[in-house]
């Protein structure tokens, strides 16, 4: 359908273009906006869209195409597009625009939403608080099935959910919550404190996002209530928001296992400085580490120099420790992230790691010893390396769950503590151990 | 909530228990089952469980538990809790319970659902065929509200969802998709034809279960029909199922940038032995391949042993390789997977990661030209080294960001081409241009 339409639009039949635009889904008429890169066509083409549409597709937009779409409408137009947004999708936009943007936003918005999204602006990011919305339908115990269905009726149509309705005394203290279904299936003279479900799970406006996603998993919701310290009822979350938040979240967990500082745009429309400055912190950082597993090595030169061979098996040694390692950070991190595993499991999942590192540590030390023994006939080589590889492989899967779960003890980001700083620790571990061994038996040799 | 009914069972009021639960959500009784470690204990608190109650919490509780209620109960008991399932969770346990059981639970299933599971069986794994549900509500063009309402009220009890209703023509296709919203919301004797949306986002049912969840986020959808290949809906698939779906992957994409294959089970859960098969294949792989570059420094033994000072910069060039690399192949990796960079853009990738790679390589070499010039004072091997390393960090986001498109191009997993795979190639590239440039600009002096 966005191909048909960007074809009807360089043919020039805009009527094609009106009638086919009725029919297709929101966000794919927002996908035939973000293909029009050259802006005359793309402001032709949100003019020909009707009014209701053009505002709904607005919604669907990417920030970088709602700020096009800003300046290129006529104050009128801006302030029925800002009419029609549910207040979640208002707030996220003065939160994104830039400053000369969002001054031209707020003076086409009613004082009534200006006071609201200011209200809302003060949630701290990342918390509750900062994804609710306004619009949900609220009901009294009192009130019957039948006075229910046509306060919906009267103020539903403005709502982002209708599917759950939450039942409020008269200082809006959340009482409990009955959902569409449970009205439109009850007798019309049942009120509501009588099909209300008084269990309400809700989280608080201050509760961190990464929680609520957890607590929306867990129960299975599409809508959560927000209150405030005093249960009182001050929005509600969807699960389209919630399912944003962990995508980002995800994103941000492989950047920081790959030593990348998070950023928020997406890849192409990041500017290379600004990949450059998120990187090189990190490549720094790990560069600056390296150097100590080098400057190991400059005390042994003497072992190098009579040997030479030995040098041969550090990159072996060296990766093999940093995979070993980055195998259990990367399983505990995820398992944390996902609640399967708690610090009170510390001492279970470290005797796993060992017993898992045991086992690899010996089939991989046995290829190494066959290997050795039979390129260089040299068995006392080939022990020394092998062994070397167990103790690096146990020392690498402890230190891959130790310092995750150590993070988040300490209140540290354990995604922190994952691949590239634990390659590095581990890179020098298996150098020491490595020479140490060669000292011990090879020593008659140096 | 929980620690309340656990310290309840253990003081055994039993009448508190009964009491507590029924103002529980299922997924809070379900943990406090999975808590309950000694069989006995937990037939016990299954047994006081209020029977529809019972039924609801069993849809909420992880395989292995699932197991231990049916191995437990009576033939009766299971009947009820089976009869109470959706299509979707009772289809789950008879792919996820062992042989035993499903015998015992086809048993116990009517004719009907026996009938139903074995031909939603069929679906391939990874489908949108082996998410869905039956459990929806259709309507007919001709179908007025007041009388969607009462067949909602009679039929909706039982569904999965009824947020949504499909109209259907007699042949059962799909012809177009009514909100519970738009049903309230319109007057009464209003018929289907008139307020459905004739655009219906649909999938079929071989689709993969990636794509499916792409297009629960695009559209912001809470339930998607299922049709298919002559567009008659034979389910519905709803977002739960997808959100389980999206963790699923995610964590099979963290394994394998890791380097293990993925497992079904939780941490806690997978026996050492599973764990270690899961890890060793791909540690033997790279231990192999890291061999290889162990293999080049041995041709170049002549050169240590006249510079072994040479030794001690190949940690730091392997590793900020390696790091390098995997910067680039995660951001890429992820952003395909978001749709976010498509096959097309190839030479914009390549050329921005030529860009940002350059820009970090000269200000890591710069700083280690500083480091060398200063701490040996000898320019020839600190402009030797720092020139190794920008072309290394070129050749490594190059890699990095060509390797996971041309596997993606291939239709292979761009995730296996990730982290350690990468960190193999990256360290044998980088060990050749060290001594390519040694024997270049240090040849006089070895």
């Amino acid at each position: 359908m966005v191909d048909v339409v960007l074809q009807y639009l360089a043919d020039h039949k805009y009527a094609k273009v009106k009638e086919t635009v009725r029919e297709m889904h929101y966000a794919d008429v927002a996908e035939v906006f973000e293909s029009l890169e050259d802006p005359e066509s793309a402001q032709l083409f949100f003019r020909l869209l009707p009014k209701d549409i053009a505002a709904e597709v607005f919604s669907y937009m990417e920030a970088e195409d709602q700020e096009r779409v800003i300046s290129s409408v006529s104050d009128r137009e801006l302030r029925f597009i800002l009419d029609e947004l549910y207040l979640d999708d208002y707030v996220d936009l003065v939160e994104e625009m830039p400053a000369n943007v969002v001054k031209r936003v707020l003076k086409n918005s009613s004082p009534e939403s200006r006071k609201l999204i200011n209200q809302y602006l003060q949630y701290p990011e990342d918390s509750a608080g900062s994804l609710m919305t306004n619009e949900y339908v609220y009901l009294k115990r009192g009130t019957t099935v039948n006075q229910a269905l046509s306060v919906i009726r009267t103020t539903g149509v403005d709502k982002e959910t209708i599917n759950k309705c939450y039942v409020l005394d008269p200082q809006h203290h959340l009482e409990g919550v009955v959902t569409l279904r449970d009205i439109i299936l009850a007798d019309p003279d049942t009120v509501m404190a009588d099909i209300m479900r008084t269990s309400v799970i809700s989280v608080n406006t201050n509760d961190d996002q990464e929680e609520v996603a957890k607590m929306f998993y867990k129960y299975d919701m599409l809508a959560m209530p927000v209150v405030d310290n005093e249960n009182r009822l001050v929005g509600i979350i969807t699960i389209d928001d919630v399912v944003d938040v962990v995508q980002e979240e995800v994103t941000e967990d492989f950047e920081k296992m790959a030593g990348i500082l998070p950023s928020e745009d997406t890849y192409l429309k990041t500017p290379v400085f600004t990949l450059f400055k998120s990187r090189i912190l990190w490549l720094m950082v790990l560069m600056v580490s390296a150097m100590v597993s080098g400057a190991l090595i400059t005390h042994f030169e003497s072992a190098i120099s009579a040997l030479p061979l030995l040098v041969s098996f550090i990159p072996m040694l060296m990766g093999t420790g940093g995979n070993s390692g980055s195998q259990s950070s990367t399983t505990i991190i995820r398992s944390m992230a996902l609640d399967e595993v708690e610090l009170s499991d510390f001492f279970r999942v470290w005797w796993k790691e060992v017993r898992v590192a045991l086992l690899c540590g010996v089939a991989l030390g046995a290829v190494n010893y066959a290997r050795i023994a039979f390129q260089y006939h040299d068995g006392s080589i080939a022990m020394t390396v092998s062994l070397t590889l167990v103790v690096t492989v146990v020392v690498a899967k402890s230190l891959g769950c130790i310092l995750p779960m150590l993070a988040k003890k300490l209140k540290l980001d354990p995604a922190l503590m994952a691949s590239p700083m634990l390659t590095t620790i581990t890179d020098a571990c298996s150098i020491l151990v490595f020479f140490l061994f060669v000292t011990l038996f090879l020593g008659n040799r140096l």
